[in-house]
């Protein structure tokens, strides 16, 4: 997901201009023009960072200068200097409460999906833990990016790249089966093939029609342990990539991570979002 | 906070055209484009619904026909229907997240405050609960009304209609009564003049000064008591509006709300928001 | 008003694009790439300068040198240089017209402002001049700040910053108390809220109902007297701020500001600019 | 100058969008958003009216209803209805301004251009009344179609419509003769070529290269017979169209106009526009 | 890539726009606006049709009433009316250029790829037609959309949508086994990886590190059998996508096609594009 | 049609925002962010080079640093270094497609236009080459600044920068006399008026009204000869511009040419463009 950073940067000071209206009226008068300030941005309590790329770059755009001291991705503790600013005070004070929300929100984010991927890891199974399309509106790229940095996989970025077969779309065509080979004669090449099931039936009907990718809805790990054992049985298992979706909580996510599928999938790590709580400090005038 | 929704029809529009890039390819190969559909939003969980004027305005600038069952603001129950929607197959299944997506944040945010306040109206204390410009970023707009409709004071709505003055405004000017008059001299008329502080000695001077409202900021309920007393003492209590800020929880609310001030306000309602479970569900074809 | 350098860039370079079309084609064809020049931008009439600002920010954003030789509120005379321009001769003959609108305009309305204030403290009053949200469609925020440079109060920036309860307001809910009162409950601790009137009773119904402003809607200078006489012997008078607009030139302006008001407005000083006239010269060839 | 209502309606929704902010707070919370009204657009003095069409296809593009009760271009007298409103309370209430200003501003402009081109039909001189590029920033369109409206000619619309060689192109170039050969050779046989002249050499030099207008800087009405009579024994009197501008106001317009030449154009009507005074005000609830 | 048709009017009316400038001159003095008529859009020559949704979506976007008379990925002839119109001359006038630009264009590419794909089938072959990111620069949707219409592969929609690794990106990270084993870990499950291809060596090196397609670029048909020999030989042959491409043009592309490769890719149908001639005539007034 | 880069540089911003989608997600995942490079563009055809410095300006917005080796308008040849790039390789490798397809397609169109005007000179013809509105839709900007490299006429820029009365006009509005004078009468001064012909006789009317151009659409040369005799007995020959269009093409364009009319005009050139071949390659790691 690189993105240039002019490009970024553009998204970045829509997000800013929402929130400063015709103007900042408290900094436009109480703050001169020449004033330089050095600032720091600091975590008030421990996590796994995110946003530090898209500081820098809005910090850069506004002709202020960074100096950031961890990584996207880093392990960060209470306290912690996360990166110094200096620059003009007025624009530093403008662009605050952006910049917080920015890193506040794609750090939580960041660290969710860390905490469960290490619970994971720590359990010795290699399965992905994956994000959904369930993200605050219009943050995709945000919600997505921190995603990644916390270890996750992204799973679709919009409608146009997997084509995913939900059972809103079964609702209408009613054949899974037929549904699915017209698919791989139609698509594009390119793109994989998943299917949302919520039965055995399913599973195996959109095994033997070619799907590259099978969502099981809804399964308990029990459901998911029995539906893997016929699939071995049909030589479909390690041919067909298996999601587990629904009811997956950081609480429940070893029993479904450890039933052999490859991927278990959640909506809470993007759109039920727990911030993580960081602050700005004006340190001292530089001038 | 009204918006037409032709103008709010564009801040939608925008959200989807993110989460759609291209085109839904998926529904683009599998569903006729003259297949007609009922659907039906469903909630998951008990809670306060939000969002529906914003569904209602995505819907029909796509030309959707709703049949809201509920208004924003009404209470409802796992299972009940929110809103049924007729027309295009293709078009309801592409637009099917970010409807949902907007609805289950803003039902998070509408639910959560109205929770809060509940619990104060219940403790027979009077005091306004307020959101702050904590939001998730660029999302002002849709956080601000969820609160709204929660029943919450949605505080500054960006940095042109309060004069705010805030630490990071004083670690650079100094000097806090000086500051107040300044901006009093200065500032419209037409705008309030609000000053955080972080002990009695600055609440006074901010008093006398002529601040509008102090944010008593990380204050415990025992020094807002405090505070309160002395203010009573030399006569500004009643005449200044008293905001309690930092550290307030859904648990302690009421130690704080409790206190004597007139507002109490808190971050998490609208930057760690948990998202209402609502779902869509194709009924029937109708053609 | 404080907006950060790349974002107003943004609103210039709109305005910019309007004018240019897809290319100045004379320039284009007549001069050749690489030409510099230096450049100055003159007064031809006597007042005070205000988008030098807005100026420097569009230069630089088109990577021209600017060398500033008076600020924005400063009293300025005929044949005065204003500003030295340094850099590709195309840019510069192509942002040409925008840059002098953009002074002229912003100039032409700090200069009344100016003009009339200081007849006001001539006259040793006290009283804030503000202008309305009668400006030029779109131009908000160039207006509001011009004003401010010359000295006025910007009044409300948009719709979303002060309660303001107008004529057609009270045309359709007809009871003044009551509409104070509910907006009294249900707005914002962080607005004032403002009523217009037009006789002495609605004054009176909107002091008591706690108004935080009073706007006396084409009041003449006695009738302004006479109110006022009445509400200090009620009690409200220092208490609400009194906003005397409608029917105020530039001609009777003391007449009104002498009433024992805080606030005139006018909106001429807006919506019927006679803007400065200022040239931009070409002094040489620097290369 | 035709523009589709639904392109036209995208630049008057971003001026609408501008005075919004985040919304209307006052309409939001006092009008219901089910009470419908009937309003009026009524003029406060005398002029020629425009901006109508504006007023309709913003009214129309927000569902509202409008009767247009004269249309653009006519005479209008004070207390004259120029326009009914039916529809939303909320949304007539929240665009109320934009629309005042859009038609104050473009009747003020054609009030003023209209009155020119009278003064000098009723000279019985034919010539052209032209503005220049002279506007409010970014409002060219709107000003310049005001203009038309008055009867007043367009002149350039942006910088790719007409070849114009200036007092800074020929700063750099020098050479005028050179200037229009060049640019005849290498500029689209679709544009004329227009140059601004400073003496009567220079009028001679472009008339002999070939220029099919010349502008007449700041020449006085003595000055300008004088070239009219020398360009007459040259032959190029009737073949080469005479812009005369600069130092033309609208008490010596006649001075000019009188001359011979077949353009005269002015910056004041456009950049120095008095607005026409309208109101809107709500007639009754329909509902 | 279905698109709502309120999301692919903006990008419609996008173009539209550019291509009117401050507003169509010639229509807005001539016709008048009342004046109503009836205009069809006729093919001047034989092909496939595409552009008719782009048409009909932004014909009524305008308020037009439109007939089309055939369906994109028809067959069409010389003179065959395609589509009629109804409704306000001046709209029809000022969008007849924009209109039949996107259909000549998207025309002339579906009938290429139509032509390439009917020459396939017809020698009973079966392998698929792609284009690729060669569009016209800003026309990816449309051109991608012909390119389905004319029943051809869209290949990746932007570069979020398939993991490609090109030579430029061996050209950096040298080690090719190591670039799709890397991948395998880090990328979304969601995704194929591809990967180009320059010799046999490569493509074995690829088939083993587990690449889901394979481009061989550049390899002449010859190279493309041997290629495939030995991919059989070693079992990867019918496990992995082959996509030929590089040097295919419309009259080797069945040397290529009958190699036994998957997918056959070309850029000219996309960046060389012949456009499809077709004209809009007024028919009659209807008023 | 001179541009200032910071203005160009959004067009192209746009062209890469809609390739890129919501990140590169091969660069992103495979190269390092550190990694920067020596990259090369290279012909792969010969013809003549356009685009370069939309190159450059795309290069630079993206701080990448660029030296071209050729200008716009030059003679390359196969294997030809165009221009060198230094810098980081996230963002050569996701702008590659971007420059590539606007330098491709410009060149090509560059490449044709230069042909047919090679082929005119050589025979000794003085006559414009002219291209059309029928562009790739959106391109306007390129497409005719592509013709101007080339050395051709760029025509109307859009619809406000000449009249031109069409077919489609006169079939709705008639009387072709009619027209020319009110147009004459009423349109800018700044304006010329050109129609479309389709037999002598409106040829004579149209010079007799006044027209300034006149187009002589799908007549033969014989016919133009024929036209051009009788136009020289009567008196116009020379004092109105002719120009030929339809049916014209790259082998008969002498024929056309050779009339005596002042301007052919194509429309291939523009809408049936065969891109020229062009190469990024990376060179090395440089750092």
């Amino acid at each position: 997901m690189f993105l240039p950073k002019q490009i970024l940067e553009k998204k970045l000071q829509l997000l800013l201009t929402e929130d400063i209206g015709q103007g900042d009226i408290t900094t436009g008068l109480l703050i001169s023009e020449k004033t330089k300030v050095e600032a720091e941005i600091i975590a008030k309590e421990a996590g796994i960072i995110a946003g530090i790329e898209e500081t820098k770059t809005l910090l850069n755009s506004l002709n202020l200068q960074d100096e950031p001291l961890v990584v996207d991705g880093e392990k960060i503790q209470p306290q912690q200097i996360l990166l110094k600013i200096y620059g003009n005070a007025q624009v530093i004070l403008t662009v605050e409460r952006t910049l917080l929300n920015i890193i506040s929100r794609m750090s939580g984010i960041a660290t969710i999906t860390y905490k469960l991927i290490k619970k994971i890891k720590d359990a010795k199974i290699k399965v992905k833990v994956a994000c959904t399309r369930k993200t605050a509106p219009g943050l995709l790229y945000f919600d997505k990016k921190a995603v990644l940095i916390g270890g996750g996989d992204t799973h679709r970025l919009h409608l146009d790249d997997l084509i995913l077969i939900k059972d809103n779309h079964i609702a209408i065509v009613g054949d899974i089966k037929k549904a699915i080979l017209n698919l791989k004669e139609k698509s594009s090449f390119s793109k994989k093939i998943e299917i949302e099931t919520s039965d055995i039936k399913d599973v195996l009907t959109s095994s033997e029609a070619g799907a590259d990718i099978i969502m099981l809805d809804n399964f308990s790990p029990k459901q998911i342990k029995q539906t893997i054992k016929i699939l071995k049985k049909e030589g479909f298992y390690g041919k067909i990539l298996l999601e587990a979706s629904g009811g997956i909580t950081t609480k429940n996510i070893l029993d479904f991570a450890s039933t052999g599928v490859d991927i278990v999938s959640l909506s809470a790590i993007t759109n039920s979002v727990k911030s993580l709580d960081v602050n700005l400090e004006i340190i001292k005038r530089t001038n």
